[in-house]
Formats: structure tokens, C-alpha cells, sequence
């Protein structure tokens, strides 16, 4: 009613960074985050669109972030670059880590950013992006609060544990992907609660460990993983690379330390970044090149000759 | 008739370490592949036991396998071990890496073995348990021939592409997984059409990409990966990190090489490594107990308290 409507992306930006300000964050803390939010509603994808400003305002309003926080960039080895979050949501870490982390994959050809005492919401496809736009090939997950039971358990020990990859092509949007190890999203079964609606087969367990499709029941049971076992070893490593090994809590102390808080995750992320320029020096275009087939392999590549031959070998 | 039966593992060693040399590999090449073997067959994994002797010489009796080969090892860059194969088996360029790549791992806190222009027909957890032994936490993964069609798409693209990953655990065998991304094993729809009978659902395409479970249509058609598009974009990753990333072939390119040859494929593989006394210093044990949970999640943490908490909120 005679509001002016958002035309554009820096339209949408500036209010969502207005927002975040207001309730508590700082002018660094919100930038990033408007800027992650607003990629999420450019790229059609919802869930991490303007959809997580909530998301972000509640776990500000419950008072465990601290929207302040200024994170430290410590160079913990020549291939580790270590960022303490201090409480803060985990995207001002990673853009404070990144040149350093840049630097030291140019240098040893491969680092890691660990980031320490984050709280986490958003999707690691952005950071993939910031990557990839360096030139650099990265690989990032973290664990979550403890919903999804392994292969062959009952109890939840493993989050939705994110992994992320992407490649830089250039000319061309980067390949990225970034999934849960999780068969649906934890909010996937709310909507399907609030609509009536049964659980697509094979996402759930029930209490008792039976297999199920109600979500009221999935959800005082436990999430399965994709993918059956192997989904769930995926999920193991996300937990112990994005947890203990750089010191910081799985999905099941995550979720102890929330008590009750209903806050997003607290815990650590693992970023890998390697430098295809120390992999391959001059000969990386040539390989570059090679590896487009896999994105157009039809073109790229029609049926391979070889097919069908394994069918007449022992 | 008469024949001593072998009563060790060591009486297994030197049978097939003997089988290896008269087949014209050298005594590193034999040795580091008899362990290879023996290992499967202890651990009773029959597909990688001693059932690999014979793959291994017909690989040699096919004449395009160097057994002689020497691998030569590279210090490439601070964080990076490239070992040539010189078109010998893996196994022996990687024992050959190792020593660098652990001195590496443990000055930078991460570092990556490649290994180029090797012949490979064995698992990778052998390689991770080397990994382990030595206190560090692995990851490796190589692409293989291009049987596996991408989620959604109807040719093959991928090869069976396995990862592997390893977490050492003082005082207990190693957390070890080794897994195909694609849905099934090559080997298993051969031994499917040889019983008569039908594959699992969704394992493979015929050749005009409709699901099939008739093994003879899945050969001359595609396998699918696990876990649908996550498998996928999964074995995506790895065609291109221990393909082009690292100057060596994709699935396609080492099954067009192969040109009808039949021999095992040929190609690089990726190993990381990553030195937990890098990342954590002192405090590596604390760490390393609170990882020892997620083995033993029940008696390490009953049901976390906050199950169920989501329900209530939006």
C-alpha cells in the first residue's frame, strides 16, 4: 500500500542489511550475510534467500550471537589458516580468512581454512563462490545440531552435514555443488507437517527406529541420511574433518550446548582450497579445457567406444 | 594331492608375491602388491583378496603395464607430492610418496600425494591404512573406465570412481570407509548375468536410458551412481580432482586409451593428507576422545536431550 516495491538486488540488500543492523549486527556482520542472502533469492534458491533473515534476526533476538564479534585470522601453520568466529555468524570468519587462505594455496598449492566458534545458517555454496571466483578449487562442509541417525542406528549423532565443491571455469558460471548428507532438509518435514502431507519413503526413522513417513513421528525419531551407508559414512567424515579435528563440537555437542536455546548451530567449518596453477603450472589451461567435456560429455565426447565390451571379459 | 595347504598369511605372501615376479613384475612392484592382496583376503575382502592375482596378471599378460617401473617422486611444490608411475601400478608409486608426504603433512598440516600414469586395479583403504599407521587423517579417490552416467543424463561419464577416507584411533583399528560412487560394483552385474538373475532396482540404464535390471542391457547401457544427484555430483568431484586437477585422465580418456586392450585403468589418483598434531598441538587428545563418541554413540551419549525440540518451532 504505496510501499515502494524492491526493483532491484541492491534495493533488496539494503533493507535486508538494515534489518540485520537493527537487530545487533554489525556493519561488517551484515554486509556479508545481506550479500549471501541476496545471492540465495538471485539464484531462485529459497531456502537460503530472504527466507533466512529470520533465521538470522531469532538467533539475534535470543541473545547467544554475538552480532559484534570481530573474528581473528591466526596463521596456525604454513597450510592452515585457523579464524575464531568469537561467537559471531561464521560468514565474516571466512571473508576475514580468505586472502590469507588464498595466499597460503598459492604458496603450498593446497590450505585450510578452519573456522573455530561460529554460528552457522547459511549455505557453503556462496563461499564455493568466492573460491572459485580466486581461481581456486575448494571443498568445504560442516557438521549441525544432531538429527540423523547412521546407516543401521536408530539415535541421531550425525547433523545434516553439508559438503560443498566447486571448480572454477572460466568464461563460464563455476560447477559448484553443495548438498546435505541428510535424505531431506530438516524444514522439509515441517512443511510437510504444517501441509498434511506423508514424507517421501526412506528419509525417516520413528522412535523406535521403524521406518516412517508421518513427519510428527520423524521427527521425535531421527533423519536418515542419503544415499543408505554410504550417505552415512559421508556424514561420519563431515562430523570428525568439521569437528574434532579442528577442535570444534560435532552435531550431538552442538545441539547439548543449544539447551534448549532453539539458536542455529554452534560449531566449527572445514574449507579446503587448492591452487590449480601450483597443479599444473603452464599446462593448466590444456587441462582445463579437458575437464569441460565432463560438463558438456555429449558434445565433448560421444558414447565411448569401449562400451558394452566388459560384457564378454570374466 | 600331496600340495602343503597354506596354513599363514605369510605362506599366502610368498605364493603370490612368487605369481607376481614369474608374471614379470619387479620385486617392489610384487611385494607392495602381495601385501595388498594378503590384506584383502585377512580382512575377507574377497573382491580386493587374492581373486586380484588374476587381474593383475592379465593386465601383465596384456603386454601395456610396466612391472619394471621405477616411480619417480617429485617434491612439487610445499604442499604437494607428485609421483610418476611411469605406467606401473599404483601401489608402489604411492608406498614411494609416502615418506614426503608424511614429512609434508606434518610441517604444513596438509599436504597431497598425486600420482600420474598408473595402471590401478586396488583398493584404496590399503593406501589409508598406511595413512593412518602413521598417526594421519587420509582422503584419496581416483576416477577408473566410464561405465556410470551422471543423474539425469544416459551416457556414461563417470567411472566407478571410489573415495576413501581414514581417521586414525589410538588403540583400536582405524575408522576406514572405501566406496564406489557408483551404485554397484562392475564385477557384480558380470557375476549377475552369469547366475541369471536380475539386478537390484536402480543400479543401471539400458542403452536408451530406461531403468533396467537385466544385466546384459545394463552392460551394453550405463550403471548409475549412489544417492541419486549427490552420488553424481559426488563422482563429478572426484573425475575432476584426480583427473584434470591433477594433469591425468578422466573415465572417458582411460577407457579410450584402454582402446580395447582390457587392461585395468589408466589414469592418477588423490591422497591427502592432514596431521592432526598440526592442527591441534597439546590438546590433540582431548580432541581425539570427544571423536571416539560418534564410534560408539550410545554408550558415549545417550539420545541427545534436545531430540525432538524442533517440532516446536518454526
Amino acid at each position: 500500500m504505496g510501499k515502494k516495491p524492491f526493483h532491484t538486488f541492491e534495493d533488496l540488500y539494503r533493507l535486508v542489511s538494515d534489518v540485520l543492523r537493527r537487530h545487533g549486527l554489525s556493519d561488517d556482520q551484515g554486509a556479508i550475510i545481506a550479500q549471501a542472502i541476496v545471492s540465495g533469492e538471485r539464484d531462485g534458491c529459497d531456502a537460503h534467500g530472504l527466507y533466512r533473515t529470520l533465521s538470522c534476526v531469532e538467533a539475534m533476538q535470543r541473545g547467544q550471537v554475538d552480532g559484534q564479534a570481530q573474528p581473528e585470522v591466526h596463521d596456525h601453520a604454513p597450510g592452515i589458516v585457523r579464524v575464531d568466529a568469537k561467537r559471531g555468524f561464521s560468514l565474516l570468519a571466512f571473508e576475514r580468512g580468505l586472502p590469507m587462505l588464498e595466499q597460503k594455496a598459492h604458496v603450498q598449492g593446497i590450505a585450510v581454512m578452519m573456522i573455530n566458534h561460529c554460528y552457522h545458517f547459511s549455505a557453503l555454496w556462496f563461499e564455493l563462490e568466492k573460491l572459485t571466483e580466486r581461481g581456486l578449487v575448494g571443498l568445504a562442509m560442516n557438521p549441525s545440531h544432531s538429527w540423523v541417525a547412521p546407516a543401521g542406528g536408530t539415535n541421531p549423532v550425525f547433523g545434516t552435514n553439508p559438503i560443498a565443491f566447486g571448480w572454477p571455469r572460466p568464461g563460464s558460471p563455476p560447477y559448484i555443488f553443495d548438498f546435505a548428507s541428510s535424505a531431506i532438509a530438516r524444514g522439509e518435514i515441517e512443511l510437510h507437517r504444517r501441509r498434511g502431507e506423508r514424507l517421501p519413503a526412506g528419509v525417516a526413522i520413528d522412535a523406535r527406529g521403524q521406518a516412517t513417513q508421518d513427519p510428527v513421528a520423524a521427527i521425535s525419531g531421527a533423519m536418515l541420511t542419503f544415499g543408505g551407508h554410504k550417505g552415512s559414512a559421508l556424514a561420519t567424515m563431515i562430523e570428525l574433518l568439521a569437528g574434532p579435528l579442528i577442535g570444534d563440537l560435532t552435531s550431538a555437542e552442538s545441539l547439548d550446548f543449544d539447551q534448549g536455546a532453539q539458536v542455529v548451530p554452534y560449531h566449527g567449518e572445514l574449507i579446503l582450497a587448492l591452487d590449480p596453477e601450483v597443479f599444473l603450472g603452464p599446462a593448466k589451461d590444456a587441462h582445463w579445457s579437458r575437464a569441460e567435456k565432463l560438463f558438456d560429455p555429449v558434445r565433448g565426447k560421444p558414447r565411448p567406444s569401449g562400451r558394452g565390451r566388459i560384457a564378454r571379459t570374466a
